[in-house]
């Protein structure tokens, strides 16, 4: 059954969808002009929009509706956004380009691009709690607390700290490399799936099967990542190929090699595909369909 | 009755109640040690802690006890200190101290100041949403949600964008200043009184009370700060004085002068108190007592 799902169009689809929502969710506020337009420059970049698919997937696995998710989905996005706009700042990354286009202090300047990022991270915890009113109070909270804490220094900004305190240091462990990025990328996209799960009002067995299944996505995710960072083109990155390299940074490659890279993506594809063994919920099916596919773009 | 409480030492000792708090509410948990003490760095650097002085203030009001709110209350000081430290970046204001200390990217190293910034942020939701258990989920959303708007690109965010704006500017008009300060200082301290009211399940009249005391008190504040950067002394400010017509920011006294400025001031903080009008609870009188010590401060 899983082999008849076409996931890119699949992905596709539902990207298209977020996007949607996405095109008119800062709209009809006092947001001032220039700091809207560039929110909206990065929001509208583009991308896979993959937590927002995770949130509206898990949400509709355990039960609830695309469209009453779709604002908490949608603040996932502006989440990711914001550490893409602050990590490529010159103080960090200092990065020019993304996805092919002038990142976003590049094309408006640093002030505005930091209070952008800022703007767009306390944005999505207004838009999180703009879920339907008859929307259990309790399950949006435990949803937006499993965010927090995912986002913040104990997940997402302190990945990022130690990502850049591993780039300027020579001789990074594979357990430092896999911890850092379970922080960096990992937290943010299992808590894409266990939100999405509380909304629906998932219960102890079936939060702990999104989140088994979030971690290892994020993990197989990043290393696939990696892998497409050696072997990839710079048309569908985005961005110029062995930029990693150049930066010095440690990499599953760097440390492993390029097969032993790839088998350990595949493994961490296969126990995300288990956590969820025995759903026949067409969305399971996705979702198994997705981890398979995030491993074979690299093979 | 008012006459009575000598509201410095009042505030001086719930500072003391929320600091205790602050300083363990990032332990233990894994933040990179040097993200951890540039949040902390910033986050134990003083300050009066107005804005948990106020949810506090306002849930003692309406039912709730100081010990029940105190997380959240936290969590205002830490969006609070994380504005501070974003202000003060180069590519902001570009400020090197903060009350009397190197700012934040001078002490660490800007990349780590975004981060910590970043990381105080969003952690201040995970703080929010850690109030005990058998708090109602609606409440602390209701409250959370009025924090998320205050903070975000309509209000706080939205506000520090305007004043980079208008300092390159020459020419700004009193309604625009107003306005500016309603977002970048008025709405999160407003913020903090509407959420403490919904922590204690207050209802519309009290939430409409707690409202206008707020916006009233914001702008009565940030009138006495622009006044007290003409005629203060370093060592109470903590920053040379002179600072706004040095950087050619348009300021109440700059529009106004000063005699008008400190009427202006005097009738937001009667309005302030007004507000509260026929309440007698221990908390409205501390209340009253500060909106008229915020402006006694500069006569």
């Amino acid at each position: 059954m899983s082999a008849d799902i076409d996931v890119k169009a699949e992905l596709k689809a539902r990207a298209a969808e977020v996007e949607a929502y996405l095109a008119g969710c800062l709209r009809g506020r006092d947001i001032p002009e220039r700091l809207l337009a560039s929110m909206e420059y990065s929001l509208q970049a583009g991308g896979k929009r993959l937590r927002p698919a995770l949130v509206l997937s898990f949400a509709r696995l355990f039960g609830e509706t695309v469209e009453r998710v779709m604002p908490f989905a949608a603040a996932l996005e502006l989440i990711h956004t914001y550490s893409l706009i602050h990590d490529d700042l010159p103080a960090m990354d200092d990065d020019d380009l993304r996805r092919g286009k002038p990142s976003n202090h590049k094309q408006f300047d640093e002030a505005t691009a930091i209070l952008a990022g800022d703007g767009l991270l306390t944005d999505a915890f207004g838009l999180m709690f703009s879920c339907p009113q008859d929307m259990s109070a309790q399950r949006v909270l435990s949803a937006a607390q499993t965010v927090a804490l995912a986002a913040g220094s104990s997940g997402m900004v302190g990945g990022q700290a130690l990502d850049m305190e591993y780039t300027a240091r020579p001789g990074v462990r594979l357990d430092e490399l896999r911890s850092m990025h379970a922080m960096k990328t990992g937290a943010l996209i299992t808590a894409s799936c266990v939100a999405g799960a509380h909304l629906a009002g998932a219960l102890a067995p079936e939060l702990d099967r999104a989140r088994r299944y979030g971690e290892n996505l994020g993990a197989a995710f990043q290393i696939a990542d990696d892998i497409l960072d050696v072997v990839g083109d710079t048309k569908t990155l985005g961005k110029p190929v062995g930029s990693d390299e150049r930066q010095g940074k440690t990499t599953y490659p760097s440390l492993l090699g390029l097969d032993k890279s790839r088998e350990l993506a595949r493994e961490r594809a296969k126990s995300a595909v288990e956590a969820l063994a025995g759903l026949e919920h067409i969305e399971a099916v996705f979702l198994r369909a997705l981890a398979r596919y995030i491993v074979e773009r690299v093979n």
